[in-house]
């Protein structure tokens, strides 16, 4: 069986994570690296090439021949503009799950999603797309997550959480049982989240209080 | 192999849980559900029948042509209830054990337990009946947890320590070595518990203080 | 396949742990165990014999017939100390790793560490000699962990940590990504580490505080 080829967005320590991932996973290969920073071009990180930046992808996708790609970057602040940038011009983002992760067979799960090893993804969740789940993390019953969502490790979320968009919860953060928590907000590591906000902000400790 | 049949007594989220890791474990077939609700009667959850309410276990034993059971919902002030009234009348509760999950040969497990995946069961425990060990909960070298405890999600209990019964540790309790937990009691999520404790009560915080 | 003799150090609640998670290894059978106590020589330990203390390694390695060992208990006292006289005196330590810990391929292990089931160790981490990482932890890319740590159950290294020598991180602390913790020190349980420190000490709470 070949592996399809795909392009990895991003050069760094989250790069290699996803590396690992993908390998792990064994059912894509890496066609060339892009970094958002033109420096970087013609360096190799892993081995692999970096190609380019994302100014010309209908270039990258005619030399490499594929138009799947995967962002392989933390910074929240460009997760969701380069993913959006790379859906508007055709390209489509494929999962990376680690055999490890548990994931049940109900679970709707959108495109560009990470699942790393020791990940328990319970029944009857949605999960959007260009979201990451870090080690050990887990979404369990019942549980909405919403797009560009980054789920850093040890997170736990319990049965009927949602968690809106753009949202980053840092390692060890739990959210209680049907908590809803809001969009493009960043839960401090360790926060206990026992009860739904609205307001998107920043948010840290043992109970939850926005700091910001 | 036929699949054992087995009666399941709930019919929500925690239904739905043990639906899952149930399905998992491939051991047991469900019969039906039964729910405290008449109300429910008649109605389906997941594709199955909703049969009746625990009024009259002797009829549904008839019916259904199994004495196995198993309590599927969440609720604490009738977990035990139901549970020894299923007992008192002869039934006999199963295990349902998500085949994820790591536990030790030498684990001592009562009847009615459930343990999903993700969950590490290490050497030399004793787990009472009807006990819940939700999504990557750890009960370590040495633990004694009494019966009708209900163990939430990402639970650490270090080694020797021992919880008495009807006791809910919520998501991300910590119980560190040889500390030990009191029966009929609460222990809120992320509460950090280094202490033994004799009172029973609810419980939170870090450290654990009692709070009511 | 014939297996490896080696020499468990401790005859306690750890030594039971290690003879669980060797067991499963399926690598190593223990020739003895040693105990500091000389109280205990001629006892049993889970059927095992207690055949002496450190004092005179030279004829336990005749009469064993053998040089590897392992150091099974987990008393930070003594944990350096008796490893080094083991070493300087020309045995080898071996590595207990439980096959359901999840280890990269890449990861650089000393000698005389033990990985219990549940734990994830990622890409590109670099764990010393004498380390415990107990069940569910996590040690991620990138991490330094030097020699004689003691990580805890459920502890969550983020990416780009480094934990310097003879530390213990007590169950569930957490560090968040490119935090540095200082050698000789105690991190109580649930503690969060969001910087680094330099001195030693002991550090509780969330945030993390010098306590003493």
């Amino acid at each position: 069986m070949s592996k399809e080829r795909i392009i990895l967005v991003g050069s760094g320590q989250h790069a290699r994570v996803v590396l690992y991932n993908l390998k792990a996973q064994g059912k894509y290969e890496v066609a060339c690296l892009l970094d958002g920073d033109p420096k970087k071009i013609g360096t190799t990180f892993e081995g692999i090439e970096v190609a380019g930046t994302y100014d010309d992808l209908d270039a990258i996708r005619q030399k490499y021949d594929t138009n799947k790609f995967f962002i392989a970057f933390g910074n929240m602040k460009y997760r969701k503009k380069v993913f959006d940038q790379f859906i508007s011009q055709g390209w489509e983002a494929v999962n990376i799950i680690h055999p490890n992760a548990v994931v049940s067979e109900d679970a709707k799960i959108g495109q560009g999603v990470l699942i790393e090893c020791g990940c328990l993804i319970t029944p009857n969740p949605v999960i959007g797309n260009n979201v990451v789940v870090n080690t050990g993390s887990q979404v369990n019953h019942d549980n909405i997550v919403e797009d560009n969502v980054y789920i850093a490790s040890g997170v736990v979320l319990s049965g009927g959480v949602h968690i809106k968009e753009n949202t980053l919860l840092d390692d060890g953060v739990i959210v209680t049982l049907g908590v809803t928590v809001p969009p493009n907000s960043i839960f401090g590591a360790g926060t206990i989240i026992t009860k739904s906000y609205e307001e998107p902000g920043v948010y840290y400790g043992i109970p939850s209080k926005k700091i910001r």
